[in-house]
């Protein structure tokens, strides 16, 4: 096998009650990814339909990946990479984590699948790592695995595969304006309060024994951000009208990421298409463009067409 | 119905990465109440074999639940209580919570059931409340629901009964100090740093993961404070000791509620029995007496007796 073209699809991190660690994965937008090996060494990085991504190798997400990788398995060869590039960069929906988790699967695909899962994560997070200035899988783990994903630990990576509830989707309504995930770590404060942070992990637990318990009614009282959320909420226009609009379909919304766009989990597809129409009636009235996107939780991750 | 007696049991809360959110019900030890109608209207309390418990109602933990709830049932008469008291207060396995729950699930017994389990531990809550200085119900629930629950909002109160693992097995190492709540509560610090709590939010999302799944070694991986235990240790004599006797046999350690009580989890009653013996070498050696039980988890809390 020479070449490979994949599905890399979006997700949403940073769910809510669990700030660095919860993740789940979007049945759209995805990129198209076209990795071919290269006689000689090095990467050549073409991206189609998007020209704010730099194509030097030392600056795009795909290079740290790739060189690591490379160099693990003592390549004397180098890769063609063409991206696709659907999923806008900045929106909050994991553009960077798709680009590196689909560097990592597509090198693992085409030398022989030596890797696991958990081995292309912390490949991925290398680019992660440039992209935002920070090791993170909190997006590279459900975009890898597939559905919902929880990073119990960093270090020691340990990321636990959560069940996905085929019944969820999601809306994300993306303001069209770019928000550096760099920029919105900064905003945070690095000391909380005790009393905040117990209610974070109790709503996180709920979060977790919903997803097993299919129980709409703990996910949606466990959806509640008490520490980051007022923090960064200010970065992301009319976030509470918004909120509040979708809130009579949803089972509760969010910021995806580190913003600007905004997700909205809903029971049912039918919840979900109102949902979107309810905030539709909000964002058309604005002179902020929004994109709103529908989607299912994706339950198996990348996808390989070709 | 006129009188019942009932066994009500010792309970584990302050889980390590669950503080103030997730505890379990012990099989043992457990405390004997016995609840009668009395005629005329207030509360007559006797605690045999425990002298250092007021039995002045308004002081007692009995008292504030056992009034609210005549209160609330308009009833003309009171209660006789009599409880053989063999949880030793001050030990950290809940004895204050068994009195309140055991208070509040006699009278409920007694008047005609009419009060949901949620509802008792809302007046539980009471008895709580003048026993540590805090209303928190993370020992009463397991103690009401039993099993493992996860208290994921106070207010208002949500409590979710997480899965039982029967394979699970408990050792108690109780120093005989006494530790007082108020006490233990007052060293811990108000403000904690973000990336201590992402660690303890991974780790009881993995916690609460492992019970769903029976996945012993993510349930061991869980098992980490990284906030609240460091600030305590101190207050436990020979805890690092102990605990790292006890790992050899044990899927892990913390400090069960307030201390000074230890708890080791274990992978079936062999290996529990290992882990005593072991912790038992450790304690032999020491002038401080302790105090070694060994429990299953109860899934089932207060049983009724007669």
């Amino acid at each position: 096998m020479k070449k490979i073209t994949i599905s890399v699809p979006s997700s949403v991190a940073n769910v809510s009650c669990g700030f660095d660690v919860l993740g789940f994965c979007l049945d759209k937008p995805c990129d198209e990814m076209t990795v071919e090996i290269k006689k000689t060494k090095g990467l050549e990085i073409k991206i189609i339909n998007e020209k704010s991504i730099t194509t030097d190798p030392k600056n795009n997400v795909c290079g740290p990946v790739a060189f690591a990788m490379i160099k693990k398995l003592n390549l004397n060869h180098g890769f063609h990479i063409t991206i696709i590039k659907k999923i806008k960069p900045g929106s909050g929906i994991g553009s960077s984590a798709a680009s590196a988790a689909g560097m990592a699967f597509a090198i693992n695909y085409l030398t022989g699948n030596t890797f696991s899962k958990l081995e292309l994560v912390k490949f991925a997070m290398l680019g992660e790592e440039i992209a935002s200035g920070a090791k993170h899988a909190d997006n590279l783990s459900p975009v890898i695995f597939g559905g919902f994903t929880l990073v119990r630990s960093l270090n020691p990576l340990n990321i636990i595969s959560l069940p996905t509830i085929e019944e969820l989707y999601v809306i994300i309504t993306h303001p069209l304006i770019e928000l550096k995930t760099k920029d919105s770590r900064q905003i945070i404060n690095k000391q909380i309060s005790l009393e905040k942070a117990i209610q974070q992990w109790g709503n996180l637990g709920g979060f977790v024994a919903s997803l097993y318990t299919k129980d709409y009614e703990l996910l949606s009282k466990s959806i509640d951000d008490v520490i980051i959320e007022p923090q960064r909420l200010k970065l992301i226009p009319n976030f509470k009208e918004i909120v509040d609009a979708a809130s009579k379909y949803s089972l509760g919304s969010g910021i995806s990421g580190a913003g600007p766009s905004i997700f909205s989990i809903c029971k049912g597809e039918k919840n979900a298409e109102l949902a979107m129409d309810t905030i539709r009636k909000i964002t058309d009235k604005k002179k902020l463009e929004y994109n709103l996107i529908l989607s299912g939780v994706n339950k198996d991750g990348i996808k390989i067409i070709n």
